[in-house]
C-alpha cells in the first residue's frame, strides 16, 4: 500500500474472488496496523501491531481462535485463546527474541487504559507472534525494546507499508526478501443480500527457493541459475498469519478458518518444513464480548456452517496473495555478517 | 429410580447443590433414556440409549462437545462433534464389541425418519460409546445386534432403571458391580431469576477396589478383608459420562464442562488408569441448530463465562453421585466363567 | 498396478524424488493391500484392507499416529492410536455406512488369531476409515457386510488394482471418478548409507471440478465446457490417506508426517471443504511393540528430527501422485439414480 | 526442606508409595532448584528455576511434554514442546506479568553458553510458567527483571526452601498462603530389579477455602468460622506442576503422566475453576537428545506401557503432597493494600 507496487500491480491476479478496496486486513472496519522498524548497523528487525478494533479490547473482547500448523515456534498467548475463545489485546509480530519485550510493552499498554487489571479483576493475555530473522538481523542482540511496541501501536492506521517493515524488517521468504504482506476478499452469499470482508496479514519468513511457486509457476524454472550465495541452508523459517473478518463467526469456526491458512501457504510451494513455525490466528469483529457482562447470557450470531466454504476459499486466496505481497513489496537487503536477500522484484517480470 | 434405593436413600449426600426432581439426566426437559438388557447363559450385556430431545435430531441438532480423559477406548462419532460442535443422533452406550452393531442400528434408526440422508444431503454421524464388560460377559460372542438398538431406543422415557441394565449390564466398577447411574443438579445464578438443570448419566466400569473412596471414606478401611477372589487384576476398565443441560452453552463451553467430569470420577478414588477409556460427552438442549438453516446466521445465546464455575461444580458433584448410584443400584452378579461381582449394597452400611 | 496405465505412464511426473519399484504403499516390506468390490444394480461400494505387516498385529503392534485435517467424518479407531501411539489391526477403508460392519468383521478377524482377547487380556481397537460414496452408490442400503471384510483381507497382496475397486468403488474426486490410488518414494539421507521407503494409499472422494489442478494446470482451463450434468453441488466428499514407512519414526513423528498429507491434497487444487472429512493415518514397520512386553523398557530407534524434511517432502509428493493415480485408474461409471462420473482418462491428453 | 516442617512432619502421610530421600523433585539425579525472592513494600513476587540437568540443555535436550488442564493462563514455550517433544532450557516459574522478563533473562542465559544460537543454528525455546499473585503482590508494577532470572538460576541446588519463596512468594492457595512445594516417589516394578524416581514441584495459587480438603478432611469442617476478611472472591488462581523423572519415558508417555497431575490437584478439593490456569509439564532425564545428532537415528528406551499405572499413581500422590507442602511451609503474609493470607500452619493440628 501507500504507493507500493503490489503483486496485482504486476498483473498477477490470485484466485477468483473480489478483493476489498484496500486489498488489506484493514478493509475490516476498525482494524488498524502499525509498524516500528528498527534499523542500524547489523540490526534489521522491528514490531508490527494489528489492532482488531479501535475500542478498549480488554473490556470488549472479540471472538478469536488460532491453529498451529507446525509448532516449531515461540509465540505466546495462544493457550488462553484456545480455552476462552476470545482475544483481549492487539496482536504483535516480531522476531523470536523480541517476544519478551513485546509481552512487557503490550502489558504496559493494556494497564494504562485498564486500572482494574491486577487489582479488582484478573490479568491480561498478551498475544505475541514471532519468526526468526537471524539471517539478516543480529537477533542475539535482542534489540526489540518496550518503546518499540508503543511506537508500533501508536503508528496503527488503515493504510500501512508492506515488505521490510515492522516485524517483517529482517524476514526472508523462499530465500528471497520476505516480510509483511496483506490482502483481503469480499464475501457474498448467494440468496443473501449482504457483503462481508475477510482480510489477512502475514509475516513471511519460510521456505527454500527450489520450492517457490508463484501462481502455479516454479520460480527456478524461470530463474534457473538462482543462488543465494549464502550459507543459509540450515536457517529456520516460519510464517505468521493473522486473519480478521466482520463475519459473525464463533471460536470454533474461526479455528476452522485458521486451518485453511495452510492451503494458501502451500500454494506458494512450501511443504511445511520441520523448522518452520507456522501459526494462524483469527478474530471476528462482528460481535464484542464484554469483560463485565452483567447478564446471564450473551446474544450471539453465528454463520450457518453450510455457508462456510466461501470463507475457506477466501482465506486460501488471501493468504497466498498476502505472501506474494510481502515479497514483492520488499526491497533487496544486506544484513548481519554481509548476508543478503534479493527481492522478488528483480524477477517478477519473468514470472508474469 | 423406579423404586431402586439410590445412594442418597442410604443417607449419603454428595456435594452441596440441589438435585433435580428425579436426580437424573432426564430432569433436562426432553431427555429420555432407554435400555435393552441382554441376559442369557454367559451373556451379560446390552445397550443404553440417551435421547437428547424428542424431535428429529438430524434436522434439529444440538450444540455438543466431548473430551477424552484417557483414550484407551473404541468409542465412535467424536471426530465430527469436535469439528462441527453438534450432535445429530441419540447417544448409545454398549460393550466394546457392540459398537459396530450399534452404529448399524443407529444409522438405520436415523434413515427411517430422514429420507434425504445419503440422497440429497450428506450422511449422519452415529455416536456410540463403550466399555469392556468382558469380565462378566462373553464379549467375544458379539451378542449385541441391531434389534437391541431399536429396543433401547423405543424403551426411552424419563424414568428408567439404574445399575445392571442396558449397556451397564455386565460392567464392573472398583471390582464391585457397576453399570448405569445418573444424577442431576439445579443451577441458580446469584442476581439472576432463573433455574437451569444439568444431568449426568454414566456407564461405570473402572477402578480397583483398593482405590475406591465413597464420600471421602476409603472402602478397604471399612471392609478390610475384601477380596474379589478373581483373576481380574489385568482387566481393563472405562467410564463413559454423558452430560445434558438446558443451559445456553456453546461447543467450547461444553468441552470445558466435559473436562470437569474427571473431577467427579477422581472423587471416587480413581487415578485414571492406563487401561481405562474415560470419555465425557455433553450437549445443551437450550437451542437447536437446523440441518437446513436457510438463513445467513443463527441467533444464539451463550452463558457468560464468568458464571461457569457453577456449572463446573454441578458436573463434579453429579458425576460422583451418578457413579455411586450405578454401583448401589446394581445387584451382585455371576457371569462368564463363574466370574462374580459383589455389590456395594452389601457394605454400604459400613460406609455411611 | 497390474497393467493399469497410471499417471506416470501418461508422462506426468509428480515431484522430484525417486519412486519405489511398485510406486506403491506395498513397496514397504510386509505391507499388503486387498479389495472386496461390491457391484450390483445400484450398489457401487466395497472394502479395501491395508495390512501393515504379515505377522500377528495384535501381538506385535506398530508405532502409528493420525491427523484429522477436517473432522466432517465418521472414521473410528483413532482415539486409541492417539493415546497409545500404536496400531494393532489392519486398516479398512469403506463407505460411511459400512463402518459398523467393517468394525464387526475386523473384530472377528482379530479374535480368530487371538484367543486371549476379551478373556485374559483387554479388547482390540479396529481401525475403519470412510468416505461417502452416496452419489454413485445406494449408501442407504448398507450393503457392506462382514464377509466383505474377510474377502478384502484374504485378497491382500503386494500387487493390487487402483481406481474403482474396494472401498474406492463408488467414490468421486473433483466430480470425476475417484477411488483407490497409491504411490511411494525412496528416501536417501545425505551422508548416510541407507535406503528407506514411504508409501501412500488414498481413498479419494473430494473436491469440485472448478478447483481441480493437475500438476499445476487447472483442469477447467483445458476442458472449458466440462459439466457433471448432475445435481451434485451439495455432495459431501472426503479423503482418507494411509501412510506406511520403514523409517524408524515414533508416534509423534508419524503425526507430523500425517500433517503433511494436506500439502499433497492441496497441490491437486482443493481447499479442504467444509463437508470433506480429511484424515491421514501413518504407521512405521521399522519396529514392533509386543502386546506382552515382559521387560521393563523397550529399545527403540528414532529418526533424527533434523532429517525429517526429507520425509515431509516424500509425503507431499506421494499423496499428490496417489490422488492422481486414483483418478486416472478409474473408468467412467454410472451408478445409483443414473448418476454418472466421467473419468480423468478422457481428458488426460489435454493436460500432459 | 532445609529445616522446614513439612506436611509429613505434621503426621500427614499422603498416599501409599515410598518417597525419595529428599521427598523432592531434586531426588531426580541432576535436577536442581533455585529461587530469587523479591520482597519490598508492596512487592511480593519472584522467580523459581527448575534445572532439569546440569549439562548444556540446548545441546543435550530432554524428552518432555505438557498438558493444559485449564488454559486460563499465559505460560509460554509449550507449543514447541508439543511439536518436538523436547525441552532445551530450564523451566521458570513466576508471576503472570513476569513472563516477559523471564523470557528475556532465560534467552540471555542460554545465549551465553551457546554462541551458535541465532548464528549458525536456530533459536531457543524458553519455558516460563506463571500464576497471578496480584492479591498480595503489586503485579501491575512488573517488578520481575532479567537479573532476577540469573539469580534464581545461579541459586539452583538440590536443597531448597518451600513456601513463600521465588515464584511462590506472593501466591495464595485455597485463600490461605500458597507457594512452592515439592514431593517425590520411588518407583519399583514387580519382577524388575530396579529403582526409579519421580518428583514434582508446584507453584500453588488456586482454589477457594470452602473446597479445601486436606487428606480427605474438609478444612471448613474443622475450622468452621474461617474467613479471609478480604475481597478476594473474584481473584483468579492457577497452579503450575513440574514433573521430573529418571524413568525412560517418551514425549507421549510424559503427556499421559502430565494428565494425572489433575488427580493430585483434585484430591485437595478443587474442581478446576474457570479462572485457574492449570498446567503440568514433565521431563525425563533418562536419555538426552543431542542438538547436533550427526547420526541417522537415535537409540531410545521406552517404558513398557503396561507398567505405567505405577507412574500415574506416583504423580497423583506427589502432586497432592507437593501442594500441601507449598501451603504448610508458607508463613502468613501481609501484602499489597493490606491484603493478608493466613497460613495452613495455624490450623494443621486440627486436621491431623
Amino acid at each position: 500500500m501507500l504507493g507500493q507496487k503490489r503483486i496485482r500491480d504486476h498483473g498477477l491476479k490470485i484466485g477468483v474472488m473480489e478483493t476489498g478496496p484496500r486489498n488489506s486486513i484493514t478493509d475490516i472496519e476498525g482494524v488498524a496496523v502499525g509498524h516500528c522498524t528498527i534499523l542500524s548497523d547489523h540490526v534489521r528487525t522491528g514490531v508490527t501491531a494489528v489492532i482488531p478494533h479501535e475500542g478498549n479490547l480488554f473490556r470488549e473482547k472479540l471472538p478469536a481462535s488460532s491453529h498451529v500448523i507446525n509448532g516449531f515456534g515461540k509465540s505466546t498467548g495462544l493457550l488462553q485463546i484456545e480455552e476462552l475463545g476470545t482475544i483481549e489485546t492487539p496482536i504483535l509480530l516480531t522476531n523470536t527474541f523480541g517476544v519478551g519485550s513485546c509481552i512487557n510493552g503490550l502489558i504496559r499498554y493494556m494497564l494504562e487504559d485498564n486500572p482494574d487489571i491486577g487489582i479488582s479483576t484478573g490479568t491480561v493475555n498478551p498475544v505475541v507472534l514471532e519468526c526468526n530473522d537471524g539471517y539478516l538481523n543480529d537477533i542475539r542482540g535482542m534489540h526489540v525494546r518496550q518503546e518499540h511496541v508503543m511506537e508500533a501501536l501508536s503508528n496503527a492506521r488503515r493504510d500501512f507499508l508492506e515488505g521490510s517493515v515492522g516485524g517483517g524488517t529482517g524476514m526472508s521468504c523462499y530465500q528471497l526478501k520476505g516480510g509483511i504482506g496483506t490482502s483481503s476478499r469480499v464475501l457474498h452469499f448467494a440468496g443473501h443480500d449482504c457483503r462481508y470482508s475477510l482480510g489477512v496479514l502475514v509475516q513471511s519468513n519460510f521456505g527454500k527457493i527450489g520450492d517457490f511457486v508463484c501462481k502455479g509457476k516454479k520460480f527456478t524454472d524461470y530463474v534457473p541459475g538462482f543462488s543465494t550465495n549464502g550459507n543459509d541452508a540450515k536457517v529456520q523459517g516460519s510464517i505468521i498469519v493473522v486473519i480478521g473478518t466482520d463475519l459473525p463467526l464463533n471460536g470454533r469456526q474461526l479455528k476452522r478458518v485458521c486451518k485453511r491458512a495452510s492451503v494458501g501457504i502451500n500454494r506458494t510451494g512450501s511443504f511445511i518444513e520441520n523448522g518452520s513455525g507456522e501459526i494462524a490466528i483469527a478474530f471476528s469483529t462482528a460481535q464484542r464480548i464484554p469483560h463485565y457482562p452483567g447478564i446471564l447470557s450473551l446474544p450471539f450470531s453465528v454463520l450457518s456452517e453450510d455457508l462456510i466454504d466461501n470463507v475457506f476459499r477466501a482465506v486460501a486466496e488471501a493468504v497466498e496473495e498476502a505472501i506474494l505481497n510481502s515479497m514483492i513489496c520488499a526491497d533487496p537487503m544486506y544484513g548481519r555478517a554481509g548476508n543478503y536477500r534479493a527481492s522478488l522484484q528483480n524477477w517478477i517480470e519473468r514470472l508474469v
